[in-house]
């Protein structure tokens, strides 16, 4: 547990990090449902539409709680599904950095 | 149960009327979709988006499926809901639009 509590000027670096993924992913995702949205045109559609939003609010509950003990498969996470890259994490010590983009690779 | 089963007209008559309310409903239901995704901003948003699916699509599942045994309390529902009026069901035996006339003021 020793690397559980980070130096302060690291916590905010991630925090930050996780604000901009929290960003990225919440604006791609109002992108997509504005522009399906678009093209509902039956009861059939707007399930797809509630089905797509029951999943996603099931993914994104509690996601982007920042969690010290947790954060380096948190962020090994984001970094997979595109809403983060490596450089977003510059400031992070390198011992976390190098966890996080082998996890990421798996 | 003598007035479960209606002559063949008046049957028609019904599952049109059920048709023409269901295109009323799922059309305006589309058409609040459609605007309130427009100023979708948030996550709060979605989530208020996918709250209202999710009552829809249990309010209107089984909702339009003709029941000849039932329809007389049915339709009154739906005229109270204005997807239906009276006008809608001419050509249907005065007594059932009478009944569904009185239910649909309570």
């Amino acid at each position: 547990m020793s690397e559980t509590k980070l130096p302060l000027v690291e916590e905010t670096i991630a925090k930050k990090a996780l604000q901009t993924a929290y960003s990225r992913e919440t604006s791609a995702l109002i992108a997509k449902v504005r522009e399906s949205s678009e093209s509902i045109n039956s009861l059939e559609d707007l399930w797809f539409l509630h089905d797509l939003l029951s999943t996603k609010r099931y993914e994104i509950d509690g996601k982007y709680t920042y969690n010290a003990a947790t954060m380096v498969f948190d962020f090994a996470d984001l970094v997979k599904q595109g809403w983060l890259s490596l450089e977003d994490l510059e400031g992070l010590n390198s011992t976390m950095r190098s966890k996080i983009a082998a996890l990421a690779k798996m």
